[in-house]
């Protein structure tokens, strides 16, 4: 780097929030198939968002989010009542995230503004954020796709970032634990931190990341010093 | 169905040629990794096509699919020398038919004209379909994303279909063992005709299939009665 990035943007599921913190709930509705749920569940639902994306035809991340539970508890031959489908996807309203979050934001932020970019729903953002008691890093600065009307990585999404925090490209840094959103943001024009916390090979999208961190620990260390 | 659809419009990989045909040839350069590799290598192959149309950053099909398959051989552990990779990629050029394709082409054709849309680069669909001997159903009528610079299901890529058969959509039924090509494809304003071959549930994105059939011997069952 030979620059500081004035602002770190983190995408939100998967990056600060643990998506697969429903498989305990899912367990318990399903014993012995909450893994498979969850991650059934998660594929589909970024499916989903790409290609209603390329279709045109965008619905909101609860909807989407919905219509993904539905299709994985059909497709492992699980029949949910209407309370236990409604708990799941109330789930994603307090997710967990993961351990190393607060301790990374506070050595981040301070010398530079901390923004959210995520699908999610402005609603569901709120609720997952202000769960986690993490507001008092990213104020207003929560943004979502929704005004896009787009999921990621098209670029009307990233542009929403330079958009609301008024600031070049070149100025930002985008954190992603997922690999494509990290590719999407660099070909945009960002500079892309990978959060690779699941060992996964890098994309082959042309656009590989800047830096690759194992943790928002490591990101930390990398630009905290 | 009110009226027969004047042409029928079929995907290629997945539904007329069997993309998991490559799974000898990886089992034999990979002794019982070919299933996995296969696998992985077809659902990179998919998320990048999506993912590079959304970011607006087209490469055509041959490179996507060596990448993917790139990704997918770092993702199982797997080293493959340059004559085993290139011999993997030759294979999408040879990729065995589904057993009942000729039988179910010959009793769909003659009533109305029969074509392909298919993500493939011309060169590969080409290949494909001479190999299997298909071109006297098909004739010129083996379309390609290619001109259009992004792949299905981006409705720039069925507008292909109207432009080159001189047909309005409602006139074209679709026929796709993808539901969310299928989903696409009904979206745009053909009829669509899934071939579920893998039992899998119904994609959730609004626009369901008119009707599903088992095989392509189902449709020819249905549609030439």
């Amino acid at each position: 780097m030979t620059t500081d990035p004035k602002a770190l943007v983190f995408d939100a599921y998967g990056t600060l929030f643990d998506v697969h913190s429903v498989t305990r709930l899912a367990d318990s509705l399903f014993p012995g198939r909450g893994p498979a749920l969850s991650q059934a569940w998660r594929t589909k639902q970024l499916e989903y968002t790409w290609l209603r994306s390329l279709m045109g035809r965008y619905d909101d991340f609860n909807a989407v989010t919905a219509d993904a539970l539905d299709w994985a508890l059909e497709s492992l031959g699980l029949a949910a009542e209407p309370e236990a489908r409604a708990s799941l996807i109330r789930a994603y309203r307090t997710l967990a995230m993961f351990p190393e979050v607060r301790g990374a934001l506070e050595r981040l932020g301070g010398q530079r503004a901390l923004a959210i970019l995520s699908n999610g729903h402005p609603d569901m953002l709120d609720a997952v954020v202000d769960h986690n008691e993490l507001r008092v890093f990213f104020g207003e600065r929560v943004l979502s796709v929704h005004e896009a009307g787009v999921f990621k990585p098209d670029p009307r999404v990233y542009a929403i970032v330079t958009a609301q925090l008024g600031l070049p490209a070149e100025a930002v840094g985008f954190v992603s634990s997922n690999g494509w959103d990290a590719a999407g943001a660099k070909s945009f024009g960002f500079r892309a931190f990978w959060v690779n916390r699941g060992k996964a090979p890098v994309e082959r999208l042309g656009s590989p990341p800047d830096a690759v961190v194992e943790d928002l620990a490591g990101l930390a260390r990398l630009l905290a010093g």
